[in-house]
């Protein structure tokens, strides 16, 4: 648990999501570590349910006793005291949760306008991030790579010349967009937001699945690499989550490293 | 344009989409239609500038004098007046417009949890809007779908035989959970929300891309297709909006009918 002053000002949230990989539930542990607000991050707590707490909040068939709904997939974030008449609140889908913890974490923007843009940004990444993983996993989520890996060669081809740079040229011209206030560090306004910090983790998850095509491709986007990347590795509470052990390392999750499917 | 008596005490919100599809502009149309609220859906107005709109908001390189970003992707909500210092606010993806809207148009939620819900709801429906998408391009988005056929009819048979189902039954578990207060007819509370319009749509879409494997499963979710797809086709604003000639057919958009990726 990241341990920060503010810890005893936020409800103890809870991040329910599968242990040992970062997965979709980093976006939630990046905003809660670039706010400096302490969680539990349930499933990888020493001592904790492991993955049990996920498969139970999975698991539900009805309205629980807590008045939450059933999760279609984790991540979920609870947040004790929040639901309805004093239960906890569940909510799942990155993007919602997000959503939710950008207003309580002031990660959100100044005003409404920078709330939809933030979202939106988000979003975009968030497909990025979702189009990775389709690269190793094209025809079927519940088969292995081995049983697709001849549509992955097609797909991650396809990925690596026509998508990646479809996507980083489009946030290149958004942090170009927002110079005069962002400075190249922030995609909206003059300060960080939930949007940075979930394309920074796309960004960082495909220089480790992709490092040739990467290599070859970030001198087109200076400002996306050289100016954005940097900033929000050293901005406080992000460096010192990223020099912790709570940083999971990439591995058999939504960003891997099959040389084959890699600029070669 | 839908007229309602609600028209003049909204801002003329106007939709930046693809002309003659439903697409995921639709989503967006069944919100306004959904509240009785007027609305321009530009490409489609007689007289109006067609595709044009759109280009010019995708193609923007940098701050446009607005002080809007660049757009990644259709549909965009442009709203006269609601941007910085008065200008138009211009923002996309269609999820953060949803959000947006939802609050304007009271269809987001009586209460944080519920507008919680409501969007991961939304998010979840849109997930397999997009799965039904990826099973006529399970490769590449730019690419024909004569030139990956074989591989459609691999995607295809899975998001039919594993994802569907999965989706549908947790929707059914959604109802089931909200019963009480939904009565089947709505997944969050005892009112429509954009959730409700959205999911709608993608079962709508469903029937029209795989009438055979809908047909063969609809028994399954007695909630979901008695109670819920009915009583949403016969609200108010939507029923009138489905027999308008505002509503387009599904045709080689999103939804597409190849019988050889239906059940036989």
């Amino acid at each position: 648990m990241a341990t920060s002053k503010k810890a005893r000002t936020h409800p103890p949230y809870e991040l329910l999501y599968w242990p040992g990989i970062p997965g979709r539930g980093e976006f939630v542990r990046l905003a809660f570590e670039a706010a400096c607000v302490s969680y539990k991050d349930t499933a990888n707590e020493p001592g904790g349910p492991g993955a049990k707490a996920v498969v139970e909040v999975l698991s539900r068939d009805s309205l629980s006793s807590d008045g939450n709904p059933p999760v279609f997939a984790p991540p979920a974030l609870r947040v004790p005291g929040e639901g309805k008449n004093g239960a906890p609140l569940v909510i799942y889908q990155t993007p919602a949760i997000l959503s939710y913890l950008g207003d309580k974490l002031d990660l959100a923007g100044a005003d409404e306008a920078e709330k939809a843009w933030i979202q939106a940004h988000a979003l975009t990444a968030l497909d990025l991030n979702n189009e990775a993983h389709d690269t190793h996993h094209p025809v079927a989520v519940s088969k292995y790579y081995d049983d697709q890996k001849e549509e992955s060669l097609k797909k991650a081809a396809d990925f690596r010349e026509t998508r990646i740079p479809k996507f980083l040229s489009f946030f290149e011209r958004i942090l170009k967009a927002n110079e005069a206030q962002g400075q190249g560090k922030f995609l909206v306004g003059a300060k960080l937001s939930y949007a940075d910090t979930t394309l920074w983790n796309v960004l960082s998850g495909l220089q480790y699945a992709f490092p040739n095509e990467l290599k070859a491709r970030k001198k087109d986007y200076p400002l996306l690499f050289d100016t954005f990347y940097d900033n929000i590795a050293h901005t406080k509470g992000i460096s010192e989550y990223l020099q912790s052990e709570r940083r999971l390392p990439f591995g058999n999750g939504i960003f891997r490293h099959y040389p084959e499917l890699d600029r070669p």
